[in-house]
């Protein structure tokens, strides 16, 4: 029995490509006292490795050359020496891009998975994670959404930002969606429930083909990306329009270098409050969130847009293409069985 | 009897100067019906004036060449048809540079003055008026000030800054201004109760300046500036942090290229809350805001920082030193008796 792991083959430059990461097979790890072992199924891919693989200190320790990618995972318990966990029980937390991983009641994120039956396991990672969860929290703690309002969701068809717009057409309110391709646009109307969608890499001028899209105003900006997006939305805002600051991606891929932002000014003149939130802070509200998702979600009211890639050799690739902005919703890997 | 007016000579370029203005002569105007003739005692220099000079249009009309310059005022009702005000009356509204103005019904920032007889008239205008009450607003309903709390205020010395150094200071908060001159940096410590001072234009770094100066991070910062002052204290704020946006005052002087940011991604990383606010929108939270600031100004608890030029003729040139950044606390014309 190997474990296949993924290893960091180079720092990216800007967005990584599949070379910057390599399949290596190491021996399985084994459980020592307090630990587990476990067996990766499904690799949550999320924006924030990007910050780990530049090799300069982050929250996290950096991924060093050769060494193996960190990142969520839903996993299997095979042996287990920590209490309350035994083999067959399902995880959710940050492991490793490999076959089988050690986890213990340190690990980041850590938590013990009772999946409802009717739904796939892999929502765990995306609609029933950290994806759907942050939509909900933000749209409704930070953003106080009202039915009637028009709401803004930049990176729209992507895993937070195709929960932001379902939930809150859901919630009654006017959803329009920023993407770069037509494609996306054409799914965040059809299935997202959105009533426009813009692509902003076909539009000359983005703060106009917001005004114009939003003639009274947004009220609530739910901003996935910051950078020259968040820049033109700061001129199509309402007077005393909420701005939720979930992530902004843009510049993930080139952290030395923020992207500028010259429109600021109007956070005075309009009156606007931008409000950055990471959602550990928010724990009190996601027995709610988590509630009001499977309930939509066993309904068939709320769709996951799912990704997934199958086989753990081909994550670097995923990692690449959703880095790059080709893909669509929730990237997840699915982990095969090793030969 | 004659009405000298100060009208707008040139647009100015980037920072006024005194001859940009010019003292003119007109004829004393006269009261209609629901209108009164107004003497003009103390003009209250604002930079919100700036954004009229250019000729292109704002909230307000812009002003012509030739034009009288719009400010607000401190005046005594001469004759009135307007019922409700009566000769002898004092009144605070936005009038003209000029000796006698027309005030009816409409006049923006309409108010009937009941002056404190222990207390100068001019602080009406500033301590007493909406630089007070934009400070006490601004600290207490949006910044939500705790005793114990870190309050960092730029332009520390400016008429709204030295209100909200020395308001925070009374409510127990750890002070920190942000000035532009050594000598503003000693009345900041000396006299308006600031912990520290930082003079921005010897600290080759702010960011690292502010981080020194706050090792615990900054709890609110009551931001005047915007600009590059905002992007060096993103870098200082700590977790959680607020930002009172009051004016964005770095970019009036050339809003047509306003400076860029860059540092907008701490909000998310540092989930802060960067709130935008005019004065006119919490008109609720003026009464508590006066009586506070009338109990501490007549216990000598609170100082009233002003610099009041004597003469209508020396409006332009005072207005100009106040937009260059080189006057301190509120700026005022006393205006004269006409020959």
């Amino acid at each position: 029995m190997v474990n296949r792991q993924v290893v960091l083959a180079a720092h990216p430059r800007g967005v990584p490509t599949a070379s910057d990461f390599r399949l290596v097979e190491a021996a399985v790890p084994t459980a020592g006292p307090g630990q587990m072992v476990v067996r990766n199924l499904y690799l949550s891919l999320e924006a924030a490795i990007r910050s780990w693989l530049d090799g300069t200190a982050n929250y996290f320790e950096p991924i060093a050359l050769g060494g193996a990618i960190r990142g969520p995972s839903i996993a299997r318990v095979e042996t287990s020496q920590l209490p309350g966990f035994k083999p067959g029980d399902l995880i959710f937390g940050l492991h490793q891009w490999e076959d089988y991983s050690v986890s213990d009641a340190n690990t980041v994120l850590l938590r013990k998975l009772t999946p409802n039956p009717v739904l796939p396991l892999s929502l765990y990672a995306g609609a029933l994670g950290g994806s759907g969860q942050t939509a909900y929290v933000g749209l409704h703690s930070i953003g106080g959404i009202q039915s009637g309002n028009t709401v803004l969701v930049s990176a729209a068809a992507g895993a937070t930002g195709s929960m932001a717009c379902q939930i809150a057409a859901l919630e009654g309110c006017r959803v329009v969606g920023i993407v770069g391709t037509d494609e996306k646009s054409e799914v965040v109307r059809d299935e997202l429930g959105a009533d426009a969608a813009i692509n902003y890499r076909t539009e000359p001028d983005l703060a106009a083909a917001l005004t114009r899209t939003c003639p009274e105003g947004v009220n609530v900006y739910f901003d996935n990306v910051g950078g020259t997006t968040l820049d033109a939305a700061l001129m199509a805002m309402a007077q005393g329009g909420r701005i939720v600051g979930c992530g902004m991606i843009s510049d993930y891929n080139n952290a030395a270098k923020p992207t500028p932002l010259y429109n600021l000014w109007q956070v005075v003149e309009r009156q606007l409050t931008l409000q950055g939130f990471l959602l550990y802070s928010y724990l009190d509200a996601l027995p709610a969130a988590s509630a009001a998702l499977e309930s939509w979600l066993a309904a068939g009211r709320l769709k996951a847009l799912e990704n997934i890639t199958e086989g753990l050799s081909g994550a670097g690739g995923a990692y690449s293409a959703m880095m790059a902005g080709t893909t669509m919703g929730k990237n997840l890997v699915s982990v095969d069985e090793a030969q």
